[in-house]
């Protein structure tokens, strides 16, 4: 990661759960020394991908402090701090900078399905103001298909413009190609702000766009083929690239099934631990047969991929 | 409260905070006396009208301490408990169960937008189970179009055999009169199990089909008003006395502003502390225009009610 601008590839680091549906911290911290061996920039701890909303802030807090006790560079760490209670997300924030790590990834407050924008700024205000350390480092997090909240590039404008060097980027998870370019152009406006996008597909169209890079869920799967198109993208077969990428993805994303559940599957596959199909109530993992049906479709999607 | 079936009319206490936007205890006990005071058979501490999510569970622990010290009596007590993750849920059931309080009110996970009834009850399991005290009573709550995420009268139907008397209640906050029949039915079939409808303007028709009363936002306002439908509801006059409730109700709404800060607004009226007016972020208070609109309303209507 560069101190200017945050680029790279990230994984939202899938959480590992125990038989009583408690972190496994040993399987976690394996799991991060992984991505990073494997091709990831970087780990953002607790985003959608990691079930973060489904554990409690001591929870989150602790598994941070594992993973760094084993030797993961906090630099590398982004801690997803987003709850519905502004104060939780200072406490997060206050325990990310205290443990040394990058920066904080900040979901708007999700309960309430209408707030305006000046209630939106309102609560990122109050974690940076409440957090009081110019070290803060605040990635947005753009998630509304889940979080049923959208931010706008005018409230990320406006944001970058009253906390300099704070506000320091985005994560488009949208999946929308025009919302994408519209926060390109406040990173454009605002330099720092880094645009990271969601989704490895969009990742050549951002990288092109000015963007930083992705933060995806596949890189919990596929970080070393979502890598070499991140150093290849200047390359004259970057499209060529980006296409095969999408193809796993899609293979994997198509069969319809919840993609947490599944790309915990699949790393059950890859480390041959079926304790990684585990998630936390409400999500439910895949059954039996759900898991064969992903498998084979991975499996066929594979060769494109060599 | 009977240890049979939980009857009455309740308030979901608004929260009231200080400058510093943390919760104003000395008016918190205050407000919580006038009450029990003035209507209420019992609180709701922490519903979606006291902004619950936006505070911590520190936040909500502190508060309930507070209140109960000051010497409400914990019987009449419900502490809200829904967080998206449910090991939040078992430390506020702990909590409140130790407390002596009657008991949890709990919001279904809340960040996924589609989870299934499996993993709902998944999830309401957990939070009973790992809570592991016998004395749980947990009413669970029904606000799709807040939260997101709708009960099913077979999910209520399902947690109420598995877990009797510890599931025993739903507050319907759908306002939709087709779905509090299903779950009066789903009442009728498990003893104990009782109905609370979101809404006084539904109060009559929740009593009459063997409801027990209601959690209603309104009963911050005028909890003395929705008391006497409540002691009066077999009377001959009963329809009128709702058809004179619901005009209060509706020329507050009618407004068409946030009914948090709008319930928080007329409270500064009535007691003369404009303080009361703050909202926790992402919400916003009323303008000042907005608040006099607001306050013609009411006054037009009162003497109607007079």
């Amino acid at each position: 990661m560069t101190s200017l601008s945050l680029s790279g590839v990230f994984a939202p680091v899938l959480t590992p759960v125990d038989a009583n549906l408690d972190i496994d911290l040993p399987l976690y911290i394996e799991f991060c020394q992984w991505l990073l061996e494997t091709g990831c920039h970087g780990l953002v701890l607790f985003g959608t991908n990691s079930e973060a909303t489904s554990f409690s802030v001591a929870e989150r807090m602790a598994a941070v402090d594992a993973v760094l006790n084993a030797g993961i560079p906090a630099e590398k760490v982004i801690v997803g701090n987003g709850t519905p209670a502004v104060s939780d997300g200072v406490e997060l924030a206050r325990h990310a900078l205290a443990a040394g790590c990058h920066g904080v990834m900040t979901l708007p407050p999700f309960y309430y399905p209408k707030v305006s924008d000046e209630g939106l700024f309102r609560a990122f205000a109050y974690i940076i103001e409440k957090t009081a350390d110019p070290a803060l480092k605040m990635y947005f997090y753009h998630i509304p298909q889940i979080s049923g909240i959208g931010l706008s590039a005018d409230l990320l404008d406006r944001l970058a413009t009253a906390f300099p060097g704070v506000a320091t980027g985005v994560k488009d998870s949208s999946g929308d190609l025009e919302n994408l370019r519209r926060f390109q152009q406040v990173g454009a406006a605002h330099p720092g702000f880094s645009v990271l996008c969601g989704t490895e597909s969009l990742l050549l169209a951002n990288l092109r766009g000015g963007g930083g890079g992705c933060i995806s869920g596949m890189a919990n799967v596929i970080p070393d083929q979502i890598r070499v198109l991140y150093d290849n993208w200047r390359a004259p077969d970057a499209d060529a690239q980006q296409t095969r990428l999408n193809w796993l993805r899609n293979a994997a994303l198509g069969t319809g099934y919840n993609v947490i559940a599944a790309a915990k599957a699949l790393t059950a596959d890859r480390t041959g631990k079926d304790g990684w199909c585990r998630v936390r109530p409400p999500l439910v993992e895949l059954g039996e047969a759900q898991r064969r049906t992903l498998t084979a479709a991975a499996q066929a999607a594979e060769p494109v991929l060599a």
